[in-house]
């Protein structure tokens, strides 16, 4: 993938590999031009294509979570996997509360989502101030939200909800709002699918379960429900991408699907590809490295710290603050990556009040500090080197710099902050988001730096809660 | 198949089809010379295999269908295609026993087998002289009583009992006797199943369900179970044998399965084949004849003349009665056939004591008079021209008829019984089997048939109830 | 209680009771004649009470076991009292079937009655030739079948089948026909009932439980339903009558109720009254004494030998044969006693088949040997004290014998049999019951007891199966 | 009652009352020498009763409604009434989710506390802030969450959890703190007791569900759990507190029980008497006069405004936010009042997330602003006439004024703010609750009034959040 859609993007550690990619790129068109198609089943075809725009634009999108460990709701979305393995404190959940005979499967006849209304789904993503959103399709459990050919008797069609959760969803996404992009999570493997249990024994010499699950459901999901995201999975216990084939997908998805131009996708794609190969990557969940990335990339995170499905058993204090959330979503953009944030909705079709609320906290405060996030890129800096709770994001107009901004995490006791990154000059002027009158500055020791005297302003003129961002302009 | 394993079938109406048939094999016995592979895919050839004697000896076998149509018990084993095709019963039914968004998949897991004792299935099958014993393993619901690879999650282990029904069973049956026999039922197709109805959808120019579902299920039920019988079934709305390529299944099962030497099969292969090809003929439910067939048949009905599977929502009169179950057998072994009775266990592992019984009664008959009906074979007559009550069978020895049966269903009103078929000769000799001495008795009008008269027999000395056979050495 | 309503009950070995019994009615008359109420609230008086006729004329009842009890129909219609006592066998099946905190309370929403029809169960009463019915309306476990008052959400109305089960099997009863007398079945305790445990506590001090339930209950039960029969049970660990206000109950039942002439009751009132007073007597489940008493009495039995509830977990041997409830029925009523037979319906509302099979065959011997049961009186003899299987019935016209029955058990394996009992004269005739000429009979030794040739009938002549009767008129 | 446990209850505005009911004190007790027992059942007597001093003290307490209706959790607490008043919403729910004959009784059993952990309730209730806490041990719907005698098979024991509740909550808050009082929740009716109905439909003129009911459980309540807190209710659709025998029970509550020193009771004993007799006042739900009144009073609210039980159909914007929950407790208690506060479990035994939030944000402020709460006393001005979002509190010594307290509800955009009713000397001081120094203030126009001058507080700075208080000392 050729990071370069947007002039963000070609900052000064990024120039040489942009321009060594330019090459490639130019190479590959040279190919297209003989082909027609213009993406190869091979990495280096696959990662060359540019990320579209839109995604990097984004910076925030609500994930979510849902499937039949919705129902016990205990513990985390592994319980099957923890269940099999004997973590006593799913042996436990499970003794104490059904007979002994209670398999996994039979937990599905209880997911009825009885509760569930796409519509208000669709409003808490968008009141959240998310632009995309990202749905479980399937996860290792491998029962699917959709009515899968491919998974007979075990999707929301056939046991349980008797709907189509996936089709709800696009529908009313797209209903409300242009704003907030459809994406599918989909999960390459299955624990305990007999085929690739099989595939396995056979140290994967065989394809059977890619052949006739896998690949056949990605097709499926693409052509139904025209997502503008693919976020695979399930690449911690499985074999290279070979074996998957992710190559020829992504070549047909980038080549001939219904979303050839508008489609983004991670790199989980495999054993050995996630970091490296596919579309944005996301390394590891939670994945948010504090430095400038040269490769766009994604934080995946839960407001649950302990579990991606909705669980019952969670204390409070498992649970993000807004405050967290927003220093995270910060600390994300400023290094050049988007924050997927993570809500599991019950089995009867909810999202948590304290869920939704959070939401539309994170939302509240975005309707303010907007401009410092979506569409922003990466500055020069991120973390600032003398105060550690400010980072900064930048509006470009083509290369030029219109804006830095510092997102203050935590208001300094004394009302100055010394901002260490910028330098000044005698245009330069400051001012916080959402408060009208500029701030009074100083330069820094020998012209390096911003010492900034935050607004006096009582809780009636705070323009929001819990990180304040200020606006530079005209600084070199 | 050549229909030639005993002396008993070379009776006057099959020798020259026999002869035939004999030339055939022997163009066959060449070409296995060949190739080392007696059996070619192809019908001419697998019609040419012997059945292997010990199921034309066997007569009587017992039938299971159980699944989860015994969830609901209601109605028919066809439960979810009535319901699916709006038949009112069954959507009053779950109208007024279920929420409404209840699917079928939803009763997988109210079948629990939580009293299944596969020893007392066995125990029962053995006493009702059965000498075989056929289990649905899958039926047109496609849920399998074993843990298939090929039904995730739609299996005896996965959802439900968490049990290998067919295990159990196996291995009861063979722990118990060596005398009865084990076979598998298995339905080719499934109603419902996606793969299927997309090759249906595509007017079976695919084949993406025998493939990946139905072809994989036989092999690994049979190298699982190594089943006496493999009992086809499912033709009824499904496309040619080419579409299952049902040849090729056989000509496996035949040269190379681990039961290839005593595997015996039925004709429901496909469109077309049923009454035609494959091993024995079962031409339809219930065939019964009442003529001699110059091919192996068998007669397969249920002691509940509505359904195969358990259903509640039955009367008394629906249940044959001993009397009847033992009129239907003689007359199908006097016309060469077998005949395989079903019953159909509850979703909780019992079969009914009502059920129970009437097994319990056939075999106190059969332990009487079973010489009329193990080893036995059809006469030069069947059926009485004279008394259509009576039914004959006979034991060879080589092409010598040692022994005539003539099964009485109605006890004669004056006691005097005249058997129209036999000629008698100054040796013959007339006794009823179970009862001490010989009869008295005439030969008939210008030496055609016997007129016998009863024996005076209280209720003390009366061998059994039902139907009477009368034993008659000597004839002509 | 009198038992005088009828000329039969005078034997010789009745006379000196009688007598004295009429010196203590006539005493009471006179009572009666000063008060207006005949019956006093003691056992002197309840005693003297006469049985209404159809009672003794009836001879044979349907009796039923349905509560929440049959929803486990595990081992017996005591499981709640089993399992909470650890019975090994109880608890690991709600061990093995259930999640650790199931209660006994939680089975009563699956107690559904969904396929129940009242009519059909009416049929099926008939059918079997009774003459009354008797339902459970609440055992010991006390969930009531009807909506009692005094048992809010424990009852068949509040929770489980949301239906009056007792109203509906009276309505059905009385609609198909008038032979057939409803009644019904109490429990003066229930095992776990606070108030009952309180006063048991307060060694029956107090009557709490009395006052509020069971005297209440069964004052609803008589006004809402107006049983012929109140049969009361639950004497084996409780108290006195005087704790339960028993001869209170029955003297206003006897004096004021609706069902004040024709009402009959048993004698299971309390601690020390079964066997020596209230109506007719049941001394212990499954009493048939085999000699004649002096006192009208009932033999209360179940076709499951081991359970009156419904049961899963039963051995086909476990239920008597129609041979063994027929020699049953013979025995109970040549000594005096009617014959109370039960059956346990399911938990969804059906008599299983083999139940239903059993009834219809008692049916079919009723229907030709009725005469010997119906409206029968003792006779001299019972048991014959040559021929075991033997038991005597007769009819009389006033004191006057009309005819003698022999209901024999066994047919003589030689066709000849000898009733040691009768003495014969010149005028005896002797038939078999439903065969048409007499039979041959000789005096035996020095005019003591006759001596029968059998009748030689073939299977199409038989008059019946199980037993045969055969009559004799005109014998001193 | 008299109210006048502390000195801060004798504001000028209650002197006459207080003399008055001085002397009926004094006569009622010369009453008492002559009869030891002080109370009469009379609600002369049982109003002259003072309230124990610990339950002004505490001001605000946490309230939990529990129940059957915790499995549906839809609507309201009232499902069964509106489902059985055929309320659209309620029979729709029903409709969509049940099979048609599910009876409200049927919920029980899913009622099962599996997740509930008493200590950690009695934890998020001490971290609330409150001195106390109610639980729902009886509904209007009848079950109750001890294991009571007089409501069998009704109760949390014998279906449903298999546990006391009542006393798993009445342990753990014990064993947690002495400083939350424990107090009890009871209906005196329910909706559909057919004891209750009967009373009814008699006008009242028999008492057979009071005597055999709830008097009984109100005895059993207070000798099982010795609460500190008797909150009855149920008034709504009864009649007079004499058929429930109130006084009667009262009397016994305050002369004998083994609370009678501390413990509290509300005004809800029957129609009437709400508002006007027994201990402190709840005169309706959501009660909060915003004036002083001159009887302890109770304001009874829940954080979701639409259910006092749990229900998920809920909307977020349908929960109080922390700042609405701090405001009604500043009014509240400003007005002599108590607040207690709702929260409803779920039927696994969990307090959801957003509810802990809510009581952790109320323990949070408490913990900086309770001098102005916890043992406070109203002040001679309430809410302020000038700034309507003041409200006033203060914590005298004997009828000394030590300190007054003006609750801000709303920050003053312009930092100043008007207190209208106090009078300042020279001596006078004004600081904010958690800020160091003292604040500028000037007297008002004629030394009426005080002009203060707000902080200037950054976020780091701010003792707390959504109200803030101002301490005056030495004003007049």
């Amino acid at each position: 993938m050729i990071f370069m859609c947007k002039p963000c993007t070609s900052g000064s550690n990024m120039v040489s590999i942009t321009l060594l990619k330019f090459f490639i790129l130019l190479a590959l068109l040279q190919s297209l031009m003989v082909h027609g198609q213009p993406y190869q089943p091979n990495w280096q075809s696959i990662d060359s294509r540019p990320l579209p725009g839109w995604y990097d634009d984004a910076k925030f999108g609500i994930f979510m979570h849902w499937g039949v460990y919705s129902v016990p709701s205990y513990g985390s979305e592994w319980f099957w996997q923890y269940w099999a393995s004997n973590v006593p404190s799913y042996v436990n959940f499970m003794k104490q509360n059904y007979r002994p005979d209670f398999t996994y499967a039979d937990f599905a006849e209880q997911f009825q989502a009885e509760l569930f209304n796409a519509s208000r789904f669709a409003e808490i993503v968008e009141a959240s101030g998310a632009r995309y959103y990202v749905l479980t399709t399937k996860h290792h459990e491998g029962y699917t939200l959709w009515p899968s050919r491919y998974s007979w008797n075990w999707n929301a069609m056939d046991v349980g909800p008797k709907r189509d959760l996936v089709g709800e969803m696009a529908t009313a996404i797209r209903k409300l709002t242009t704003k907030v992009h459809f994406g599918l999570y989909h999960s390459l493997f299955a624990w305990y699918h007999p085929l690739y249990l099989q595939d396995e024994a056979n140290d994967f010499t065989t394809r059977l379960y890619p052949e006739q699950i896998s690949t056949p459901m990605l097709h499926e999901l693409v052509e139904n429900y025209h997502p503008d995201i693919v976020w695979s999975d399930g690449f911690e216990k499985t074999t290279g991408p070979e074996y998957w084939n992710s190559t020829g997908f992504l070549a047909w998805l980038y080549n001939s699907s219904p979303v050839k131009d508008v489609v983004v996708v991670n790199d989980r794609w495999g054993e050995g590809t996630v970091c490296h190969h596919g579309g944005y990557y996301t390394c590891h969940d939670r994945y948010n490295p504090g430095t400038l990335q040269n490769h766009k990339w994604e934080n995946a995170m839960t407001v649950d710290r302990g579990s991606w499905g909705y669980r019952r058993n969670v204390q409070l204090a498992n649970y993000l603050s807004a405050e967290q959330l927003i220093a995270s979503l910060a600390k994300t953009v400023s290094c050049g990556g988007n924050m997927l944030l993570n809500v599991g909705p019950t089995h009867d079709g909810r999202i948590i009040p304290i869920f939704e609320e959070r939401l539309r906290q994170i939302g509240s405060w975005l309707k303010v500090n907007g401009e410092a996030i979506y569409g922003s890129c990466p500055w020069r800096a991120q973390n600032d080197t003398k105060s550690l709770d400010i980072w900064y994001t930048s509006q470009k107009n083509g290369t030029t710099v219109e804006a830095v901004y510092a997102i203050i995490l935590a208001w300094p006791a004394n009302n100055h902050i010394f901002l260490g990154a910028p330098m000044s000059t005698k245009m330069t002027t400051v001012a916080m988001v959402g408060v009208e009158p500029p701030l009074n500055w100083e330069a820094g020791p020998k012209g390096v730096g911003v010492n900034v005297t935050m607004p006096t302003l009582n809780p009636v003129q705070m323009p929001c809660q819990w990180a304040w961002v200020l606006k530079l302009l005209n600084i070199k």
